[in-house]
């Protein structure tokens, strides 16, 4: 049952229960296997499976990195990764061709503050500042029901280099929508790296915070 | 003071606070521990004690499996579950005839984000995919009261194996709901994993996460 | 500064922040060392002072025991303390006379329930089933403003046995309200325990949660 | 990429994407390290970069002194510590005047229950009760928008020691500002040193707290 559980890490209806046992995903973890994950990678998407495509939610931390002054900074900001499929059959979606979009903390923070009747895009270019600028556009968009029941989740890329198109969009309910709300808000502080600036990341400190706080000193001092 | 505390782990009102100290339980930690719960099981449900019927809330953790490609995937899904049981006397309860239902990470979801008017009714089936398949329904219902003030939880079980019906409803104040969804909340991202994605459920790894993260990379090189 | 900032662990004023560096406190660490605090207890509350009494609000965390079947529950329940003194001065507080009020978890969902219109009240019998029951009554009251600015926060005792009643009552602003939801919902799930049934309060625990969970399939055999 | 992303942890939009491989900064690692951050110090502040202006946000933690009591008490209160920068040019912002606004932990209850029509505004004297006191006054306003999509988040400092005057203005989205809220939510029971008092920060405490806990017994005793 692993990989299926692992194909469908949340459930939320009958359809989706019956999902969960299909022999449609008996080959994937080879396929999974073959994408080559990282050794010890954890891999626990939420993922939501629809009629026509899908997508899965993660969250990807910081990188730091250590300055000659002993400072520690981000190398490499967290995001929260989407990832999106295209159905190719009852209950089977290809996972050789994904869609990939990384939500920023700003862009995350747009998804955590709409309201049932809100709707937003964001709009990246992979191939920003290379020569290849402005030959690939990713939007993503995120769009009320007609009845404010839920959001559609949509992808849309443009790719003049392999001169393609692509669309996929997934209908969430708002059930669905606020797992998303209740994990991002739960990941932004960790994709900020800010775990790392409070005693929580730090449970084997001492009481001193192992970082020294000329902060208010520094207001103070002004 | 020990089995009473734990039969009832919160305690809004002078009724429920009686009630922790009622003799009624003297005997349930000899029928707690001949439930037989596993070694080292931390118990500290949320329980709503009422008249006809009581409930618990507790959430289970989702186990991961490593796969030989060393990434780690989730084996098997986390839930919050709930336990009913049936009055049978003065702040007496049937221990020995409980109902289970357990909630997934989407139907937690449902939980979190409904509004005093709100109401949501979850379908389960046990023995779904099994030769049995249908033959066990169960139903949890979470209804507005007419004031609008808590809610109805209801469970509804039918079983066609044993030719049996159960019924239990508890209703729950809007306080008591309050502390549902704040623990649901604070439990959801730990019921899917995400806690073991982030640097807090890390605490002792190095500044970089022990996570590889190619995503970033994998959006701009589409 | 360690007696000042210990007694205004927040400060949002001039008016307090005077306050912090008031001789008036110049004695308190003796009073406080005086109270006899155990050892390591690490004492972090929110205060809230103002011109005719102060609280504090600290979290109380459940304590847990073991029993025969090697499960672990929950022994005395966690709880939110709420502690009142009396202005005796211009920013002196009568530190030998406090009154104590500890929140329950429920209480704490009615607390971070409410909205800026709403109120409630607690009430609490210390002597709750000994041959004093109903000796003592406290009530904690949460009142809104007139112009729904913030609350009154009120504390009544009346004590048969000493014959002594005792009214304290602090206006808390929106902001100061704001912080102790903030603070009261981030604490809920320790005073529930539930940081123990999460991976993250078993930060060093193998991927494998250190509970077994036999839920699900409880749900299915059923 | 060290440097740029250090400059700007969090990126919404193509403009700040652009920003943020701007060879405008590409000098600001030696500036940094030349500022003498402490060893180890972690540094991931969430980083508003506009036109005019810029700010970032950290959460700086409390410290903690222990009593000849054993009692372990705040010594520092924690802060939110906002930086403003003038902008210099075109995406190069003025880093050796800084300006700096210690938020307290009520002062964050006020920005995090703002409502989309809410404003407020901080008085702080970093000299207050020193010979200088009134020299310099500081205030941080918030203000929604026009069209209360978003806020003009300002500081004014006017220094009468050094003659001085100075106003910074950074406007925020929405979705900037939920960001800020999340992130202050979550860092808010650090910065009050409550994460000290949960199990959490005690990962690898064993079941009992190490924290003796009378509170409720004191009650029951009054």
């Amino acid at each position: 049952m692993l990989k299926l559980s692992r194909l469908v890490p949340s459930v939320s209806t009958s359809r989706d229960s019956l999902l969960r046992h299909s022999p449609a995903f008996s080959t994937s973890t080879n396929k999974y296997a073959a994408k080559g994950y990282s050794s010890n990678r954890i891999f626990a998407p939420y993922s939501v499976y629809k009629g026509k495509a899908a997508f899965s939610l993660s969250p990807i931390l910081p990188t730091f990195t250590k300055l000659d002054s002993g400072a520690v900074v981000v190398d490499r900001r967290g995001s929260m990764m989407m990832v999106f499929m295209h159905a190719i059959g009852e209950r089977k979606y290809d996972w050789e061709n994904k869609q990939r979009f990384a939500l920023s903390a700003t862009e995350i923070g747009s998804l955590i503050s709409m309201g049932p009747q809100d709707s937003c895009e964001f709009f990246h270019d992979p191939s920003m500042l290379s020569s290849n600028a402005g030959q690939v556009r990713k939007s993503l968009s995120i769009k009320p029901h007609a009845n404010s029941n839920g959001y559609f989740i949509s992808l849309n890329v443009v790719n003049n280099l392999l001169n393609t198109k692509d669309f996929l969009s997934v209908p969430v309910t708002t059930a669905e929508f606020a797992v998303m709300k209740t994990a991002c808000s739960f990941a932004l502080p960790h994709i900020m790296g800010w775990d790392h600036m409070t005693h929580q990341s730090g449970g084997t400190v001492g009481l001193k915070s192992k970082v020294e706080q000329p902060a208010l000193d520094l207001e103070w001092d002004k």
